[in-house]
């Protein structure tokens, strides 16, 4: 038993849908979460950046008394794993590696799309992974950078929504995918828009639900579950102001979020 | 007469379109950009947040030898001016005025929109500055978070801009103003898309070319004009990676960008 907290550390807000998993699944764990929100979006940065800021938020983290570290960033996860875990002794779970198994899992036809940041994307990250448990597969990764701010409009139904997807999605449709892996903290948001538009015909993968498990397996496999069943607390730190912060993730974790300060990332 | 460089600072790529107004409008100067690549989007950021990295950014170009600042982005302009020019002595010319002052004079019936990032609307910048000189303006501010990420898939003319423009202005098309300010360095090149939807019935002010007027006028009061009538050269200076700079900002100035360097802005 070990009654630590879990940190989990996202670029900013996206990540909520990772700790709301999380709680979900196991609900008597204690969970601190850093929101590098005064950085984000790492979605659009190089890859050196995004290990530079990885580093620094796992410095702040680890200042917490944590067990384990969740990254519930797509980019981060994709970009930074291997430097983070080399550096670092304790369990480090991405999001990439469940996303892909389940992927790899649920296809059919081996045909898979991935879509995700342009960082995400372009590192290869989700491919590469899927590939390892299943290298027969043919994969299509799909960069789609309006769907971030389409989320934090509230448009995520929109005729603005749709339009967008249908642009975004085309190559994939064509390609005849089975399998789609929402690849970002936010895209699940959209799931009606994007099921609409590939007229119902793929399973999504929600990399933040297949995260959990994986927590929750690790956590059992290292004995380090914590002695509480359930009124597990959170915890929350951000790099900019907290209050936007609490405004939209109290909707996206449906409770008010109480225990939230602002912290100077750079000085850590 | 004084042949130091003009520092033009932005918080990425966007500010390009007001160098390239000054090149045209000055062909003689020196110009040291730098764009705060790591840091972008400033639109979202609170104003404290802005205010530093401004500042930061500022001591970078006064390490280059410069006679003038220009702030071309309108975020930084709203936010940071007053601190900026508290701390320094030499010119500082932001986006923000020279665009007022447009708008005020172009009205007629004295309803003026004003579009922009979150961070320049909410900071209520040219709707005080608009004011100051037209005191009777009724004056309607909206954010338009989803322009920039639209520019930057170089969809302007597509019908998703289209759509976006549409939820965006329909407020302003109610209100009926005969004036409307692009309050953010990538809006301009959505401009063919805002008219069609303003149904040709606006005036669009651009406040990167009201800002090279500016420029020119200072430089002329202090005596400030290079002795060169053309060839002023440009360096280029970003905190990210400098290759994605160096295509796309090609593009939006016409122009090979030969001397570009990173530095690290957070250690300055």
């Amino acid at each position: 038993m070990d009654n630590r907290p879990i940190g989990v550390f996202d670029s900013g807000i996206g990540g909520l849908t990772v700790l709301k998993e999380i709680t979900e699944q196991l609900p008597g764990e204690d969970i601190v979460y850093f929101g590098d929100t005064a950085r984000i979006p790492y979605g659009t940065r190089s890859k050196e950046t995004v290990i530079k800021y990885v580093l620094q938020s796992f410095k702040f983290l680890l200042t917490q008394d944590i067990k384990a570290i969740v990254v519930a960033c797509n980019t981060a996860s994709a970009l930074a794993m291997e430097e983070a875990q080399k550096e670092y002794d304790l369990p480090i779970i991405g999001v990439v590696e469940p996303g892909a198994k389940a992927a790899a899992s649920a296809t059919k036809n081996s045909k898979i799309g991935v879509i995700g940041t342009e960082g995400t994307i372009n590192s290869q990250a989700y491919q590469r992974t899927i590939r390892k448990i299943l290298p027969s597969a043919e994969i299509i990764g799909v960069a789609c950078p309006l769907f971030v701010p389409i989320v934090e409009e509230g448009w995520e139904n929109s005729d603005v929504a749709y339009m967008t997807a249908k642009k975004y999605l085309l190559e994939l449709k064509e390609h005849e995918i089975d399998t789609l892996v929402l690849g970002c903290t936010h895209y699940p948001v959209l799931r009606y828009t994007i099921d609409k538009v590939m007229e119902g015909k793929v399973t999504l993968v929600n990399p933040a639900y297949e995260t959990a498990k994986a927590v929750k397996g690790i956590l059992k496999e290292k004995n380090l579950f914590s002695s509480k069943l359930d009124g597990g607390e959170q915890r929350f730190y951000v790099s900019d102001d907290p209050e936007k912060f609490k405004r939209i993730g109290g909707n996206i974790i449906r409770k008010e979020i109480v225990s939230i300060e602002k912290i100077d990332i750079e000085k850590i």
